[in-house]
């Protein structure tokens, strides 16, 4: 850590700053500038709040230049790290899709879905048993029933199940018919949730809070592995800014910068990035062409009959359509997609 | 519901958006304009997303006409509710200030504090027993322990107690301890949480998420009322913008625009508004100038050695001085604070 | 427009709504429907602000249902605008690249440069010749040297000519030297320099302001339209939002909706999207996958000595690898880039 | 500035980064630490773009220590900046309150407002002459006229003028009929502006842009103080966020925060701020409460017949009211208003 002490700042409230600095169990290093002391601060892990020195008097600023992450740093696995579920290996040279409803609905509906998207060359089949919804009055999706339809469907279609989580009590019923662990954003940092997940062995998506920085998504994915389980896909699915336009905005420069800074693979949920079916194309493209490991995509064989997001799901031929240019676009960028 | 057609849209077009209405259970009123066809949709609930019929072919865009909350709305007691616990009551003419401590530490620093607030004209002392971080290495609170000592010294000074409730599992605690149930930004929709408060008798104080719209914040008081629980207050405590000299933006319009839309309590949370102790006395001013039913502040009797927040609490002092110009402030809208 | 009254709102203020509407020059129609009265107004341009409307009393809310844009409109074109300069067609099949420095700083480096981005496909070079900078102590531009040297190497290079004009004083000398003028973000509400570059015929490359919507953004569109002056490229160059990890976040999903709201070309400039040269790359890839007509980027042959925004120019040996993924990405989309 | 290289950066990297920041002229004091190199730059001034070195190879992080702005900083003259203007005194222990319309649109609408405001305790008459609105068709000001009538109707009243120049062109007609040159949000960062107004003996209200951050608001300040205008008055007239329940969302916190952080007066505009008439007594009595030296607020004598603006405009009995409210709040902060 670094403080910067205000200029002319005394003697006595420098000296008071390195007692809570040795105190807090930091090495400091002091560097006395012609306008300025800056005091630097080795310390075994920087999780402290900066906002706690920056309130000492004679402190002008204070800054981090350990990453509050570890596991989840570039540097802890600089090759990279593929997950692999059967014989899907997610983060390698294969752009992964993963495709579906927005909310399991019936037997005859995921059965379709999954035929159509295995055709198409997804490898995840996608479907939430469980939908809260921000009016209490909506539909609440499935539960378990729901979970075993979309199990069977995707044995029967050479898939793997993806499916969201809410909350710490359903854990044990997701690990047993999903494949991999939705955590969405409202949830992202629902932290007895994540301790939780830590402790499980299934792969975990975590998707970005709408509000949430990419530091503070990567904080998140921290807190998982820091339980022991190291498989987390990362998913961008749009912010909220002041745009109207979009339902959220979809940060593409994300993947890019996730890429940069973590291990983990990312990838993309168009779907919920801008919200209307129209523009979904266009954002699946983009996510691969700046380099996605992935995407999941929401589809639904009659949307306009859909209990929810109906809105943003794509026609199964649309589907299709988007599929055969995303192959083309995964080569430009020298990775591959099934189909 | 209104649901304007393009320019031209073909009678078939028109015809589908009908139909589509009507098996939604809407009885529809059509107007032929110069321009443009406008449908008049009136239903029993309007709590459908309107994108759902802006992906419809021929339609321009889509407007709620009824608002999507009844229980919380103004009309439904215009005259206002007043949350009576023991003598206090929250939404009267006295403007309530609770205060304390971020998390509960130790027995001495409660007793100190509870002791400190009284006597400035606090009338409830808050703390939190549970306090899951945003890094995994971070002080993670005392529990059940710290909700008795809370307890006690709020008995021995006359407080009342607010503490947050993290997670379904901790209700039944919560509500062994504390008089209010606190539900934190980050769980403003955990509808599985608002759900079994709904069917609480505790009154619940509801914060607004740093990315949640006034609207999303009433639709989460909804949910709760809806399980038959009516004793909500709502807490504006910052939303996160562009602007990085506070640690989130506190909205102080909210609180004038929220108690047009609603009768219930609406307080002010200056502390995690901006997160600078140097700010928040202004903050506090400014939440009451601006009409609002009451205060949360962070108050501790040593800041300088909290294990958490420490750089957003006042010092005992200020928080006495700051009382004494609430006061005055008070009285300048018509309120009054206790002292 | 259409007008929503409250539920219960009396005969005499829907009376005087309708007053003040008849008064504006609309023409009526009234629909009442169980619970609410709503009124609906046609009149001759939708330029109004709906607010007005809204603070009467009775009215619950008040929205435009005629987009206020009518030049910029997709419906005044629905075959697309294609501006035609010499040789080059912006807006037509082939992805147009502009590429150049932030600033001119010399003519070695201009002529360098320009020779280069020729090679590797790019049709029109990018150079400022004014720099008002937010520091007032930084370099501030060479002025018409500038303008005369970028000139002379697009002559040479076969390349046409992108800069800006600050200032409706800068507009006469910048015709005088430039293919195309180019309009900052910050000037994109500039309502006199908008309406002189509406008098202009040369085209106008208009960049969305940090905090603009798309709909302002077309607004400022038809400003310059409404003049006379009907060559407009719009261009997305990031919005400010909480997220710091990249200078502003790039609005990708500009591109698929204008180009579904307007007939104007639309391009993406990455290189102040993200403000980071090893992030360029995947966002000018992500631009062209979600269908942009062009791109603007920063080139700069020796960027670690240049004069302003080196941090995100491209060396041209990345430019020129980036170009033979962008011919690929534009092929997968049917569109084509030279070269 | 403070340099941190990467973990285990090699030596021929820090060297690099070393020649640079030699070559742009700063002393350089070098500290090796346990995982961390920093090299701490002294330079004259610190203006340029810490980005320029975050792209070296081997660079983690940059961080600028002394402040961008010198003239602006509260450091330049700890004890506050007072604006005399005839008997007018800002930033002293009155609050000043500058009311009238938005724009002028008659002498009798002026007269009316000027006489009423002033009676109630305004000390300064506000009116735009020129009104370049976002739509081309919109009523665009009076022009010089609308000035004359603005400094008749002041005079009479024992009033000062405020108004808006939108352009350089126009500093020459305002210096004639102003006290006070009002620089408009959207031209915060219009430098050639700043720059002309920095020649000027006028003091100066700037307005914060919709999308600027209080650094960025400084920095304008400081440009126009570089070229010897020392008389800037900062106002907060409301950012841009995700919220659409206000038109901005004015950020009171930024009124304690500037004056902390510089000596220049502040005040803030409600009537922009908030956008809704029901809205602006509460953002006015939270700006002085959080401690303003001043306010502008919109008051029409006939607001629904306003030609701009109307919606946020006072009734000139509401403003009389807030008066009285203001009165006692400004006292309750050691402060008094006039009337």
């Amino acid at each position: 850590m670094l403080v910067v002490m205000q200029e002319g700042a005394p003697e006595s409230q420098v000296q008071n700053v390195i007692d809570r600095l040795v105190m807090m169990g930091f090495t400091v290093h002091r560097s006395t500038g012609v306008t300025h002391t800056v005091l630097g601060g080795v310390g075994p892990l920087e999780t402290f709040d900066p906002a706690e020195f920056e309130v000492l008097d004679g402190v002008q600023e204070c800054h981090r230049i350990v990453s509050p992450y570890k596991l989840a740093n570039k540097r802890f696995r600089p090759q990279g790290t593929v997950i692999e579920i059967g014989s899907v290996k997610i983060g390698g040279p294969e752009v992964i899709v993963m495709a579906g409803p927005c909310s399991v609905e019936s037997e005859e509906q995921i059965e379709i879905t999954a035929s159509l998207v295995a055709k198409a060359g997804a490898k995840v089949i996608r479907g939430g048993a469980f939908k809260p919804r921000s009016s209490p009055y909506s539909f609440q999706g499935m539960g378990e029933a729901g979970l075993k339809v979309l199990r069977a469907a995707a044995d029967r279609n050479g898939l793997l199940v993806v499916s969201e989580v809410m909350d710490r009590s359903q854990i044990a019923l997701l690990t047993e018919y999903s494949d991999i662990l939705q955590v969405g954003a409202r949830n992202m940092q629902n932290f007895n949730l994540l301790r939780d997940l830590g402790l499980s062995r299934k792969p975990v998506l975590l998707k970005r809070g709408i509000a949430a920085t990419i530091e503070e998504l990567l904080l998140s994915a921290e807190y998982i592995m820091s339980g022991g389980n190291y498989q987390v896909i990362l998913c961008e699915r749009g912010i909220r800014t002041f745009e109207t336009a979009t339902r959220n905005t979809m940060d593409i420069s994300a993947i890019p910068v996730l890429k940069q800074l973590t291990h983990l693979p990312v990838i993309g949920d168009p779907s919920h990035g801008v919200g209307k079916r129209t523009l979904v194309p266009a954002m699946a493209r983009a996510t691969v062409a700046a380099g996605g490991d992935g995407l999941i995509i929401e589809v639904h064989h009659d949307p306009d009959h859909a209990l929810s997001d109906g809105a943003q799901s794509l026609f199964p031929e649309q589907f299709a359509e988007l599929m055969g240019q995303l192959r083309l676009i995964a080569s430009a960028v020298g990775r591959s997609i099934a189909g």
